[in-house]
C-alpha cells in the first residue's frame, strides 16, 4: 500500500497537454523554469508519499469521529498537515499579494493529484480551502482579503464551502439559510447545512467557512442569494482569533468512503449569533460560489486520475508479484507471474490507458484556466476561459466515472485479495465512488455541458476545440502505431461533431438534449482523451527520434495511446447513436409503471 | 430499504427465457403446473422480503464473528435459516429420492434470485450447498449419498466447496492439501484451505465441507486430484451426529461487503484426525468439482440481476420522493420528482434494462440445464448441455459486471444519500463486487468461452445460438419499436459471428485469443441479453394483441427491451475491434516499464 509519484509520466503530461513552455513564456509565471518545476514535483512527490500516503489506511479504518461538536481526526494527521503548511504546499498557485507563489494552477494540480493518490480523504481539506481562496480572490472586499486570504493561503486556516440543505441539493436555488443585517454592518446567519467538507476538525487553528445564504426580502431561487464568510474563531479585541462564533457540527455522516474526511452537519446561529460577513454585493453569492465550485469541480475531477495512478500502482505490483497458471500456449508449464497472461495485461493496459488519458484532460483543462487568467491578449484570455468552461464539465463527469471504472478493475486485479479490506485496493473503489456525485453529480455535470456549454458564444468553443483536434488527427503520421490510432481517431471526432450539431440544433426540445447528456459526455471525454494521449505519443516519438527524454517511458507512451484508441475510443465512437434518440423512450413507460 | 420480489416479470421471465411450458411438458416435471409456479413463486418472494430481507441491514453492520473457532451470525439468522429450511425451500430442486421436490432448476433459480436480492451474503449459505448436493448427486457413492444428500436437501445442513488456498486460486492444480488412505477405507485430510464461504457458522447443526485434496503417489496438476467429503460432525455410535471431526475455523476475512457471509479459512487436521469419505474415484476430483463450480457459477450469475432489481427498486423509490428543480422546457417552474428529469430517467431504464436482461439470460442458461437432464432425446440433452456449457461463462462474467455497474448506478441515483451507508444503496455496491471475482474471475470466464466453450464439437453450439438468434431478429416485425431494434440486433449479431469467426480461426495463437477475451464475452452477452429482450417483447406484444396479461407491465417491456436495443447493444458491438486486435499491443510494453 506504498504510492511513488510517477514524476516522469507527470512532468511530460504538464509539458504536452499542460502547455507548461507556453504557460512559462507569459510574465505572470516568469519565475518558473525547469528546475523550479522539478524539483516542487519531486518534493511533493515526497511529501505525499512520505507523509500523507502511510495514514491513507489508518485514516479510512479509524476515521474522523465527533464528541461534543468537536471532531477530531485519527493520530498523524493534525501533524501531518502542519508538516504540509510549514512546507508551503498550500501556497504554489496562490496570489503573492497574498503570501501565495504565484505558480500556475496547472503546476499545482500535479502536486494535488499526488496528495489525492496519496491520501484522497485527507486532500479534500486543501481542496475546499483552494475553492475558499479562489472564491474571496476574486469577490471579497480588500479587507476580507487581508483578514482571511493571507492565512488561507497559507493553509494556517482551511476553507470549507456551504451550499447544500436537505430540500436543496443540486437545486441550489432552494435554499432557506438565512442572513440578516446587523447594527455593526456585519451579518447574522441562522441554518443547517449538510455535507459539509471538512466542516469541523482538529488539524488547523481556524475554519472559514464560506455560507450560501438569502438576506431578508431576497427573490427565490438563486437570484437572492449572497455569500458569506463565516469563521469558526472571529476576532478578539487583542487581536488574535479566540472567539467562538455561534457554528457548530452536529452530525458526522458514517459513509462507503473518505472516511478521514469529516462529512459534518453544521449548524449556524442555533443561539443567533454567528456571525458573517458578506463577500461581493448581496445577492451576487451565486457568481462567487461559481467561482470556487468551476475550481473545485477540476479538483474533483483530478480525483479520477489520482486514484486511477493508485489502483493501478497496487494492482501492476500485485500482478508482477502474483504467480498463477502457465503461460498459454508456449512450452514451458512452470507458473508465471499473472502480468504474463493475456486478460490480467489487457486490464493494466486499460487501467494505464484511463489513468493517462484523464491525467492529460485534467492537466489541459487547468491549463486553460491558467491561460484565462494570464495571458495579455483579451481575446486570448477568453478563447482560453471559454476552453476552460467547455473542459469543466468533461474533467469533472468523465475523470471521476473513470476513477470508479479503474478503481473496480484495480480490485478484479487482486482476485479475491482484492474483495479483502486490508490489502487496500477496496478502500480506492469505496473512496472515489464519491468523486461522481459531489461537486454536481456528474448528471448535472452532463446537462451543463450540452444545455450551457456547447450554446456559450454560438458554439464556438467546442468548434474550436473539434477543428484543432481534427487538425491534429488528419497530420498524425499514416504509419506505424499513428496509422492504427488515425481511423478510430477520426470517426470518434465525426461523432462528436454529429451529436453536437444534433444537441445544439434550433429548436431542439430541451429534454431530448438531456436525455443525450450522459452519453455526450462520455462520448466527449473519451475523444478528448484519445486526442491528447495522441499528440503526447508524437511528441514522443519527437523525443524518440531526438534521443531526449527516456526512451522506455516515451515508447511506452505511444503503445498506450495506440491502446486507448484501438480498445476504448471505439466505445466512444458508439455513442453518437445512443445521445441522438430522444426523450421519448426514456418516458414511454410512466413513473408508476417503471 | 425494503424488498418486493417482481413476481409479474419473474413469471414471464421464466415463461419466455425460461422456457417454462416446454420444461412443464417434460415428464420429470410433469407436477408442475401453472398454480404451482404461482404459488411458489408468491410464497418464496413473501418469505425473502419478510424475513431475509430485513436481516440484510443489519447483516451488513454486525457481520459474521469468530471466537475460539466459533463463528456467530448476528441474532436472527438462525432462527431465519431455520424458517427456511421448514418451509422447504431450499428441497425445490432437489431429487426426489432424497426428498427433493423435483421441480426444475430454473424455478429453483427465480427463488434463489428472491432471497440474493432481499440478502446477498445470506442467500450465500443455500447457494453453497445447492452446488453441494449437485456434486453429490453426480458422483458419490449411495452410501454416502444416503447418509448427506438427505440432510443437505432439507437444507438441515449446509454444504461448502473447499477448493482454494493461498498458493492456488485461479489455478485449482497448484493445491497441496492431501488425503491418506486409513485403514478403515475411510481418508485423513490435512491441509489449510482459504476463502471458503460458509465455512463456519451456527445457523445448522452441521456442515458438510467437499474438499479437493491430492492422495499419495498422485500426479502435479488438476489430474491428481480427488474430492472428499469432510463434515463438521462425524456420526456417532448411537447414529447421531455429534464426534467433532478434527477441522476448524482458524480465521474469518474482513471483506468490502457480504459481511454476513462468514468466509473462512478452514485448517483440516491439525491432530491427523480429520476424516472424509471420498467422492467417487481417486482422481476424479476435478470432474466432480466441475459439476459443482458449473452450478455454482450460474447462481453466481444470479447474483448479478438479483442485486440489479433491489438495487434499482431502491434508486426508483428514491427518484419518485425526491423532489428537486422544475422540468425543463415546460412552463411550470415547480419542483418535481427527480424521476421526471430525463438524465435520471436515463439511469433508471439503463438499470431496468439491464436488470431485466441479465435476468433473461440467467433464466435461459438454468432452462438449458433442465433441458440437459429431462429431455428424452440423448441428442436434444446434448445439444442443450451444450448451450448451458456454452452460457454459463457468460452468465458468470456478464451478469456479475452488470450487476456491479448497476449497483454503482443506483448509489448515483441517490447523489449524496448513495454515499451515506445508511441509505442502503452502497451495501449492495459493496456486496456485489465479489461476484465478478469469486467461482473463478471473470477473465477466468472470458478465457474459459473463448479457449474452451467456442470450440466444443467444432462449433456446433455457438453457432447453433447465434442462428437462432439471427432468425429471430430476422423475423422481427418491421414496424414500431420492433424496427429500431432490428438494425441494432442485427448489427451485434454480426458482430459476435465476425469475432467468434477469428477467435476460432485454426492456427490463431492462443494469446491472441486471450488477449480478446473479455470484450468478446462482453459482446455476446450484451448480443444476448438484446435478443432475450427482444423474444420478450415479442411475446409481450401478442399477449397485448390478445388483451392478456397486465397491459402496463406489457407495454414496459417493449419499451425496454427496445431501449436495451438503441442504448446497450451499440456499445456492445462497438466491441469487435477490440476483440480482433491481437495479443501486440498488450505485450509491447515489457512488464517492467509498465
Amino acid at each position: 500500500m506504498t504510492y511513488t509519484a510517477p514524476l516522469t509520466e507527470q512532468r511530460f503530461a504538464l509539458e504536452t497537454a499542460g502547455r507548461l513552455a507556453e504557460l512559462a513564456a507569459l510574465p505572470k509565471f516568469a519565475a518558473m523554469d525547469d528546475d523550479l518545476v522539478d524539483a516542487i514535483l519531486t518534493e511533493s512527490g515526497k511529501f505525499a508519499a512520505e507523509v500523507f500516503a502511510p495514514l491513507n489506511w489508518k485514516g479510512d479504518r479509524e476515521g474522523a469521529k465527533l464528541e461534543n461538536g468537536v471532531v477530531t481526526l485519527p493520530e498523524g494527521f493534525r501533524d501531518a498537515y502542519g508538516q504540509y503548511v510549514e512546507a508551503g504546499w498550500g501556497s504554489l498557485g496562490g496570489d503573492p499579494e497574498y503570501g501565495g507563489q504565484g505558480l500556475p494552477f496547472a503546476l499545482a494540480t500535479a502536486c494535488q493529484e499526488q496528495l489525492t493518490s496519496a491520501n484522497m480523504a485527507f486532500s479534500l481539506c486543501p481542496m475546499l480551502t483552494l475553492g475558499a481562496i479562489e472564491a474571496l480572490t476574486a469577490h471579497a472586499s480588500e479587507d476580507l482579503k487581508q483578514t482571511y486570504l493571507t492565512k488561507l493561503v497559507s493553509g494556517e486556516w482551511t476553507g470549507t464551502m456551504n451550499l447544500t440543505e436537505p430540500q436543496a441539493g443540486s437545486d441550489v436555488g432552494a435554499l432557506r439559510t438565512t442572513a440578516e443585517q446587523a447594527a455593526d454592518g456585519t451579518w447574522r446567519i441562522k441554518g443547517q447545512k449538510i455535507y459539509i467538507t471538512w466542516g469541523e476538525h482538529d488539524v488547523a487553528d481556524n475554519i472559514v467557512h464560506l455560507v450560501l445564504a438569502r438576506t431578508a426580502g431576497a427573490p427565490a431561487g438563486t437570484k437572492g442569494i449572497s455569500l458569506f464568510v463565516v469563521p469558526k474563531y472571529l476576532p478578539a479585541e487583542d487581536g488574535g482569533f479566540t472567539v467562538r462564533n455561534d457554528l457548530r457540527c452536529v452530525g458526522l455522516e458514517e459513509k462507503l468512503g473518505i472516511h478521514a474526511s469529516p462529512t459534518c452537519t453544521m449548524s449556524f446561529g442555533d443561539k443567533g449569533e454567528c456571525v458573517g460577513f458578506i463577500v461581493g454585493e448581496e445577492m451576487a453569492g451565486m457568481r462567487a460560489m461559481f467561482t470556487m465550485m468551476n475550481h473545485a469541480r477540476v479538483n474533483v475531477g483530478l480525483q479520477g486520475p489520482a486514484i486511477c495512478e493508485r489502483a493501478y500502482q497496487a494492482a501492476l505490483a500485485y500482478a508482477k508479484e502474483r504467480v498463477q497458471s502457465a503461460k498459454l500456449g508456449g512450452p514451458d508449464r512452470d507458473p508465471v507471474a499473472i502480468v504474463e497472461h493475456a486478460d490480467v495485461r489487457r486490464n493494466l493496459m486499460t487501467m494505464k490507458a484511463i489513468t493517462e488519458a484523464t491525467r492529460a484532460l485534467v492537466y489541459a483543462n487547468a491549463a486553460a484556466v491558467d491561460m484565462a487568467h494570464a495571458q495579455k491578449d483579451a481575446d486570448a484570455r477568453t478563447a482560453a476561459q471559454g476552453r476552460a468552461d467547455l473542459l469543466t464539465p468533461i474533467t469533472k463527469g468523465y475523470a471521476t466515472d473513470m476513477g470508479v471504472e479503474v478503481a473496480s478493475i484495480g480490485v478484479q486485479v487482486h482476485g479475491g485479495m482484492g474483495f479483502v479490506e486490508e490489502t487496500g485496493a477496496a478502500q480506492h473503489y469505496r473512496d472515489i465512488r464519491i468523486a461522481p456525485i459531489y461537486e454536481g453529480t456528474n448528471g448535472i455535470q452532463a446537462m451543463d455541458l450540452v444545455g450551457r456549454k456547447l450554446n456559450v458564444a454560438g458554439g464556438q468553443h467546442w468548434r474550436g476545440l473539434l477543428a484543432e483536434m481534427r487538425a491534429d488527427i488528419a497530420s498524425l503520421p499514416a504509419t506505424g502505431d499513428f496509422a492504427a490510432m488515425k481511423v478510430p481517431l477520426s470517426d470518434i471526432a465525426d461523432a462528436v461533431a454529429a451529436a453536437a450539431n444534433w444537441l445544439v440544433e434550433p429548436g431542439r426540445d430541451p429534454n431530448d438534449v438531456a436525455a443525450g447528456a450522459q452519453p455526450f459526455l462520455r462520448l466527449f471525454g473519451i475523444a478528448i482523451g484519445g486526442w491528447l494521449l495522441a499528440g503526447q505519443a508524437r511528441e514522443a516519438q519527437s523525443r524518440l527520434a531526438l534521443g531526449k527524454g527516456d526512451a522506455g517511458f516515451l515508447r511506452a507512451k505511444v503503445v498506450t495511446a495506440r491502446f486507448f484508441a484501438e480498445q476504448v475510443v471505439p466505445q466512444g465512437a458508439a455513442l453518437l447513436g445512443p445521445v441522438m434518440r430522444g426523450r421519448d423512450t426514456l418516458f414511454a413507460i410512466s413513473a408508476d409503471a417503471l
